[in-house]
């Protein structure tokens, strides 16, 4: 069976779905985004997400495309059509078509599209298996807290990665320290032993993860700290990983060409990941 | 007669012209493009867009959707089936259609589209009315010398500037000095008299009017220098004017609050305008 779209009110055939050329999406990156996780056929930390959303149109004063209820409700239904059991969904939000002019048109209509993408179920032994990071400078822009699709940095960012044969980019800003990665948040667990990511402002994401391990992370009276840390202080971690909606929670076993510790995934990362994997079957919406 | 866009090989009415939702450019901004004048049914500086287009593909390594030669040709075909004799053309290449995946995909095929937009004959006493601009941080990505369609940043600017009804935002950098327009190069001409605008550097556009410009001033004798110019010395500066391919040479008459000299357009501005005005004239493509 082929996957099914859904665009501008319609269910369609993924390779039949499109947009037009003048969609502000397509000319100007003028919209937004989710990946929202899908465990047993229902969405995984669908209220942080739509608060994420929310909050994305909001700072861009992009309409809703739709009511948030009738949000929720395609959400389901894409889900439903595609008989999704595990994966994830994509959708973006754009401020709609209009003749191409830098400023927002008055009267255009916010663009919708979801799709959906199947995955393994999730298995923590898989994900633990620990990948290599590089470290480049982040010359994005100044908002990285809004999830826009204004991403070419973040793909030029991978690309280097890929290119490298590593897993992820860590972006580090003009102090060296780490931002976040091209598409996860950062984490260390300090010499100190204690689990550290960057906190919240303009130049990182509020990974949904990141806030739920946090969580998760609090309700095992784990230490953390939110606080920024730099390339050079990754040498002396006694762990690395990234959390993303598609990587989990996922070790880090070397940073450019230095070998983080004993070169394994560490045991914090890994308890981690186990709770974040009972999580997700506890913690799920209503079909 | 309504208008025809090129899309991928094919001549559609503009209104009926799509792209797949999972083109790149519609999911991360992953493309280029191009605005340029045409005057009396011809292409406006062809040559330097053609070398200015190409360099942005280079620098992210996607592909001619087509050859140099074919490109050349569809410009001046959508020109001919639009009938076309004053305005521009808008011209867009991407890296494609590809499932979701930061990374480059292996095999896409760049996508290709353009339209064009009916103006009004160039007038040089319509074009020397003085604007007003505004003066705003510039929080873009930090390779502004590539002509990407990752413009939400120019986005906000240009509504910011808008809601302030002025005709443009100015942005400057960490140091309050001046980068650029969100869709304009930004000139002076200082108390001493000299012509100024920035030189090039990542942070700011390779306008193709900015380089005619100084051509210009150069075969006209008149004395210029490529540096930053800062917000304050903008308010001692005897003109000020902005360039681009659809605004010409314009001249600003206040910035921010603060009027420019004796807030009227300034001889220098107005001495390159028309200057211009006879350039398109003389410098136009074959047909």
């Amino acid at each position: 069976m082929g996957r099914i779209a859904y665009i501008n009110g319609r269910y369609l055939p993924q390779n039949q779905a499109t947009v037009h050329i003048e969609d502000r999406g397509y000319n100007f990156a003028d919209g937004v985004y989710e990946v929202i996780a899908v465990h047993n056929g229902a969405l995984v930390d669908e209220e942080p997400h739509i608060v994420r959303l929310r909050r994305s149109l909001n700072e861009l004063k992009i309409d809703w495309p739709v009511t948030e209820n009738a949000f929720r409700f395609l959400m389901r239904e894409i889900i439903r059509r595609n008989g999704l059991r595990e994966g994830m969904i994509y959708l973006q939000i754009t401020r709609g078509v209009a003749p191409r002019d830098h400023a927002f048109p008055k009267d255009s209509q916010s663009s919708l599209m979801m799709t959906t993408r199947r995955s393994k179920p999730f298995n923590a032994d898989e994900i633990a298996k620990g990948v290599r990071v590089i470290t480049i400078p982040d010359i994005r822009w100044k908002r990285n807290d809004i999830k826009s699709i204004s991403l070419l940095g973040n793909v030029l960012g991978k690309q280097q990665a890929r290119e490298a044969g590593a897993y992820e980019a860590w972006m580090f800003d003009e102090n060296g320290d780490v931002t976040e990665g091209t598409s996860s948040n950062a984490w260390i667990v300090s010499k100190e032993g204690e689990l550290v990511t960057r906190q919240l402002s303009n130049a990182i994401l509020s990974g949904i993860t990141r806030l739920t391990v946090l969580k998760l992370a609090e309700e095992k009276g784990i230490k953390f700290v939110e606080r920024a840390f730099s390339i050079e202080e990754t040498q002396s971690a006694k762990e690395a990983f990234l959390t993303s909606t598609t990587s989990f929670v996922k070790p880090i076993v070397q940073i450019d060409d230095k070998q983080v510790a004993d070169g394994k995934a560490g045991p914090l990362c890994r308890a981690l990941l186990d709770r974040y994997g009972s999580y997700m079957d506890e913690d799920i919406s209503s079909p």
